[in-house]
């Protein structure tokens, strides 16, 4: 099993909006090959830090998925506002993970 | 649900140790009020990055499960050598979030 996890930052009153998007996205990735599923956490010390989880079975399975139409299409009905409001925690933001103990 | 992450970190050598030590896991934690699963991710960029996800139902299971002698003993039986290996990637190595979107 594959994790991508990104760390995003946004400003606390507009964690709701993000939330949002979120909860209506176009699930595009759940029918994508190897996709088991996608969480957004929400730190609760720190209401603007937000992390999406998805998961895997393996990393050739995310990788195609990142260069389909498919995740160019989800990444570009977010609303521009909010796109511009979430900053990222650190230059990268996004981070892999092997599933190896469970 | 709730999720508790730890980010710990280790020389990329002793992650086997680490690994294996997850595997090898009393499983406490599973028979737990509101326990849902735990996952040990490892980054496949840097393999001395490792990350202890635990899922439950929500804060007040996994605050139970904290104060629990099931917790202490679980912790006690790691390895000492082991212990001292693994450094906190931040003063404030565990952070936890709500599930707010899937």
């Amino acid at each position: 099993m594959y994790v991508s996890m990104s760390r995003l930052a946004i400003a606390p009153e507009r964690a709701p909006a993000l939330i949002a998007a979120f909860r209506g996205r176009a699930r595009l990735a759940d029918r994508a090959s190897g996709f088991i599923d996608l969480q957004v956490w929400q730190s609760d010390r720190d209401a603007g830090e937000i992390l999406m989880v998805s998961r895997w079975d393996d990393r050739d399975a995310f990788k195609a998925y990142m260069k389909s139409d498919a995740h160019k299409f989800s990444h570009d009905r977010i609303d521009p506002d909010l796109k511009a409001d979430i900053a990222l925690l650190r230059l990268e933001h996004m981070h892999t993970y092997d599933v190896v103990a469970e």
